[in-house]
């Protein structure tokens, strides 16, 4: 049997060819983590045609060696700067590539400074390669998703008026986290009434009161890989013509997209499913944000679904996030997520909680 | 009433003249909260000497306007690609210090082609002046430091025989959380029997025996700053002549470097104070690692009290980890640190925890 870690060095090999380059230099966590499965903080891979190396220092000797058996140990004793020529006299490295997106421009110099190296820096290195995702990536990644709808289905017995966003959200994030997540996969949103028109708000000492939108962002992580969902609630029996009209509205803005996604769209096609929706209800210029991103071992990764990846087409086997939102300055707002994986043909959903937004408290 | 931003953007520029150089680009998130209060995850701050710029996209106008009311900000509005030559024309950018230690050479490469500018990497920027504590950070570490004192105090009470390293980890997490952290400050370690001789570990689903020495290792984050604690426990009444001499070895080494650290001292000064104990004692080789690095917005910045560090003065107001350990594979391991303030003639303890080691259960 070949592990998924040697299946992932031929392509990286095959992705070598075709640079026409003979070594690949990874530093990134993500990245790194991908190829080799080490977790630890610091290390580099270094990738040739016959060889795959690890260089890392004393702290990571026996984690790397545990982690990453289709590795080779490099043991740092001095410091990167001063191991890069031997590293890549080991590799025999003439044409390297580097991670152009990751490697600060000092080490970049020190490494032309202090080997015979002159490496290349590409924009994207194997982040194309992660997009689609193994069976074993989209078990995790629905095992998380599975978590957070957990988390998502306590909120009715949770919630209660006067609690503030913060305590919310750690009730919801002590239940990931007793529910087996490894972690939250980004701190958790908690946004009630007039901060629920900002996407990013961060929970504060604000009370939940009656009459409230409450938007909720949650994730959990689990063996590394990340879920995202949303929901939006009402506090309330009786909600307003316009939360009405603006919940509404994403909902079958959402509904659209999960409808006529596939594979083969571009991230401007896909965003468009939505928007188009948004756009006719009249509130287009209240959907600031794209309509999603893809989930991995990071939470925002390739591909987008963003006006701005008219030419990225999706492709079969990504995961990726479908939330419309409506943002309406000093009212409130409105965002439903799911998360799903892409197939040739529609959409799995991999997130699964229910879209029943009024809770009458 | 001078803010602390205003101060510290009057420092930049002193450091801009000295450099020769009419502006500075700030993108790593640690400076950047630093420098400005903003504490967004995307969003560049530009300095010259009349202005302070701080361009970040829609989803965080509103909050860069509220928390860096210091400076004016710049509307991204079609990617930070295709903005950098308005910033820098609306800063009269011509002599651009960038973050070498941060920019991602993509990053470096877009600015060079994307405006006039030749921007000038310098390793180190604003990282100097963040050494030298104000007393809103240090009250903020102190209550930081004071939090996880008091969940190392709760250990007596929490540990059970035969619960899980996870197991504890996650209960002194949550005791952090409720006694006010807003997060922890990195991921707890707690590493029992020979795991302990890993100093990075991370706690696993290994069950906590009589007779094991078990290091702990947490810290909490308050407003943005970070404290640093670890302890070692023997469970048990009857360590046996190793513990007993590793344990006694390590703190008599930290009791050392706390009585004559001071802020005059070189980071390999400061090291050797440890270092000598423990090599005296026979056990030189197992203390891997260096005594202790700076604590602040980050958990590891500068100063290094490190063999590496042998010109670098500490320096007063400094924020610093002592931290000496002996660890040997397959026994375990024994690591006391504390968290302190240096001063021009010694330090003062920020943490507080006693140095007890014996929990006979």
């Amino acid at each position: 049997m070949i592990s998924i870690y040697n299946e992932r060095l031929s392509a990286v090999r095959h992705q070598l060819a075709q640079w026409e380059a003979d070594s690949l230099l990874i530093g990134s966590p993500a990245n790194r983590r991908w190829l080799s499965g080490f977790t630890g903080s610091t290390g580099w891979l270094l990738i040739t045609f016959d060889r795959a190396l690890l260089a890392t220092d004393s702290r990571y000797w026996e984690q790397a060696q545990q982690q990453a058996p289709e590795f080779e140990l490099f043991q740092v004793t001095d410091g990167m700067a001063d191991s890069w020529s031997s590293l890549f006299d080991t590799g025999g490295v003439k044409h390297l590539v580097v991670e152009g997106s990751h490697l600060a421009v000092q080490q970049y110099d020190t490494i032309r400074q202090k080997s015979a190296v002159e490496p290349l820096p590409r924009e994207h290195t194997i982040e194309p390669l992660r997009r689609r995702k193994s069976a074993a990536e989209i078990d995790s990644i629905r095992n998380a998703a599975a978590i957070a709808d957990e988390a998502m289905a306590s909120v009715p017995k949770m919630i209660r008026l006067g609690m503030t966003e913060l305590e919310l959200a750690w009730e919801l994030e002590k239940h990931m986290r007793e529910l087996g997540a490894e972690a939250v996969a980004f701190p958790i949103i908690v946004a009630a009434g007039p901060n629920s028109a900002l996407p990013h708000h961060r929970p504060g000492e604000g009370r939940l009161a009656s009459g409230d939108a409450v938007v909720i962002d949650l994730g959990a992580r689990l063996n590394g890989y990340h879920s995202d969902l949303t929901r939006t609630f009402y506090l309330g029996s009786e909600p307003g013509e316009r939360f009405r009209e603006v919940y509404e509205t994403v909902a079958q803005a959402q509904e659209t997209a999960l409808n006529e996604l596939h594979a083969s769209l571009t991230g401007a096609e896909a965003d468009v499913l939505s928007r188009d929706v948004i756009v006719a209800a009249g509130y287009g210029e209240h959907f600031g944000h794209s309509l999603g991103h893809g989930v991995g071992l990071e939470v925002h990764e390739a591909p987008r679904l963003s006006q701005r990846a008219p030419d990225e087409v999706i492709g079969a086997d990504s995961v990726v996030t479908v939330e419309p939102g409506i943002y309406l300055t000093d009212w409130g707002g409105v965002r439903i997520e799911d998360l799903v994986l892409v197939t040739a043909n529609g959409v799995e959903l991999l997130s699964q909680s229910p879209k029943q937004p009024y809770l009458p408290l």
